[in-house]
């Protein structure tokens, strides 16, 4: 659940456009003479090289000037969604019954706790109008917040990521390399460590507020945090006082989805554990005479290295026949002479045909 | 999120055991002489092709008796959270305030509405031990809920699709293949529309019973159930009845699972889309002569049909340098005599040297 917004062609020909570089990406470990040349295929995700450092030391700026436009998506739908709910319930304020304060800041409120899903209670629509405004404004309220501002939430999350490599970079300098492939191999893991440091502060803030500003005894001050951070929000304890709830606005939106993104990352953590552990079984399994024969593709006798790749990826369930029969179509529609492999003669004939 | 219940290794077992089949999985498409032979490696997808017809339409069986251990599992784990919440509630049910029918079923009816978090308020904690009980047990509820019980949910419904895809190759019986594919293909669409029948079932039954049972008004009714559904909550309508509650009970759990779920669906939906739009700008960009060398792993000039799928995946995303660097390094160790290809003889040489 990484930020896509819109960014995956425009990445491959960032890459691309970076490519004809010597040795970067390369495939092959030390012992190898044969597959010595093989500058990568545009990626995705980026690869830590001692060349690649310091673009990779500099992703934070570019991250959040790529990422901008998304942010700015997110922060007009949620201006947007806040404004017309806010405007809807202002109008039926008379038919709104409960704790009330100011009729804005009440309005705006409401929304919080609606489309949260926490629903105190405190503020209850009063009239057949106001309950199906409600309801509309929950549905919408939730997708809102499902999938646009916890993936604003993850990108914020991954800069931090970023700070922290940063960090420790900075903390263990000679031996950068390695510090980095560790923190990129445990970007899950830092994302857990991120979101539990977030969740620990959201907390302690909140159950303060309401001793504080709200006069509650401690427990109360905890479990109305508790009630509230898994948007449970019985109701018997909420923000009464005009500070309370312009508190509120803030704290229930950032504490319920940093609640839900930090369970998503643990079942990310224990998703990756398992993922983990069947690649270490596919790669350190016996190879057998039957796995060369299956790996075979070109029939002739031998697996090339391409080949023993594709036959364990396969094995370890990243890709599927379907994702090769696709390439292999366009695979067998420029190799025009049927040669079993590609030329430049190829492709200059297959693509000047069309 | 499929249901992934300790089958990887397994899986990939049991694909091994069915592999030396001829033509089974094959790689190549019509036109191609040279890629005939290519069974396939192990899978975790299963590839629909005549051969395999049978074998697939009679997942349904396979498919529970695969997760029945898992769905024992998830059972056992819900048994277990209902019974020890149900027994604390049930001795601290003086310190519970609110509308109050039977002790058992109040304890549970509580446990409920809380684990799901729709915390109505109709039942209130109002001891400093009950407070904090329930704090713990909606944190362990929110984790049972999400991990467990909407991964059985899942498991469900994909029983549901194979049986949708029974229904449809029954009916167009002549053209089985094609449907079975489409099926394959739009796996997720089935999944929204499968969630959406039951959403609507489920809403409809909701309402239907709070207007009998509960004698609501038809718009509280509906309020109710959405302000349930979304784990809202506010409290004002809420199920108050011996009847209602042992209703509750069931419908509520099965309800927020199943709107979870379903916008989970559309979630996919959305990111599989962005996926295809992606694989389809991968696979009709125009090949030039840098990206022929780009994919030249083994640097002959030429570009085999096992080095173009790597570069197009990587290109994809589906794959990463990481990834390839693993397997890799294991090929590296089996190629005992550095030709850049695995023959028989290298894996003897290799295995029997360990």
């Amino acid at each position: 659940m990484a930020c896509e917004g819109g960014n995956e062609p425009l990445l491959t020909e960032q890459h691309e456009a970076q490519e004809p570089k010597p040795q970067d990406n390369c495939m092959v470990s030390s012992n190898s003479k044969k597959l010595r040349r093989c500058r990568s295929a545009p990626m995705v995700e980026p690869i830590i090289q001692e060349s690649n450092l310091n673009r990779f030391l500099e992703r934070p700026k570019s991250i959040f000037d790529q990422f901008n436009p998304q942010f700015k998506r997110v922060g007009t739908y949620l201006f947007i969604y806040l404004g017309i709910s806010t405007v809807c319930f202002y109008l039926v304020r008379d038919q709104i019954s409960g704790q009330k304060t100011n009729g804005v800041l009440d309005s705006i409120y409401f929304c919080i706790v609606t489309m949260t899903t926490v629903g105190y209670g405190d503020l209850i629509p009063d009239s057949t109008a106001t309950k199906l405004l409600a309801c509309a404004f929950v549905f919408s309220g939730m997708v809102l917040v499902g999938f646009f501002l916890s993936r604003a939430a993850d990108c914020l999350v991954e800069n931090q990521e970023v700070l922290l490599i940063k960090a420790m970079h900075l903390r263990r300098e000679a031996n950068s390399m390695e510090t980095l492939k560790e923190v990129e191999t445990n970007r899950v893991r830092y994302r857990c460590i991120i979101f539990s440091i977030l969740m620990v502060i959201l907390i302690a803030s909140g159950t303060v507020f309401l001793t504080t500003v709200e006069k509650m005894e401690i427990v109360d001050a905890f479990y109305c945090v508790c009630s509230t951070i898994t948007t449970l929000g019985y109701g018997d304890k909420s923000f009464s006082t005009p500070a309370g709830r312009i508190f509120a606005i803030f704290w229930i939106l950032t504490s319920t989805i940093c609640l839900a993104q930090l369970l998503f990352a643990f079942a990310e953590l224990y998703t990756e554990s398992r993922q983990r552990s069947l690649v270490k079984w596919v790669l350190t399994r016996k190879t057998t005479a039957a796995d060369l024969e299956a790996a075979d593709l070109d029939d002739d006798g031998v697996v090339g290295a391409a080949e023993f790749c594709i036959y364990k990826l396969k094995e370890m369930g990243k890709i599927n026949q379907e994702d090769i029969s696709l390439i292999m179509a366009q695979f067998n529609s420029l190799d025009v002479d049927d040669s079993g492999t590609l030329s430049p003669s190829d492709i200059y004939l297959a693509q000047s045909t069309r």
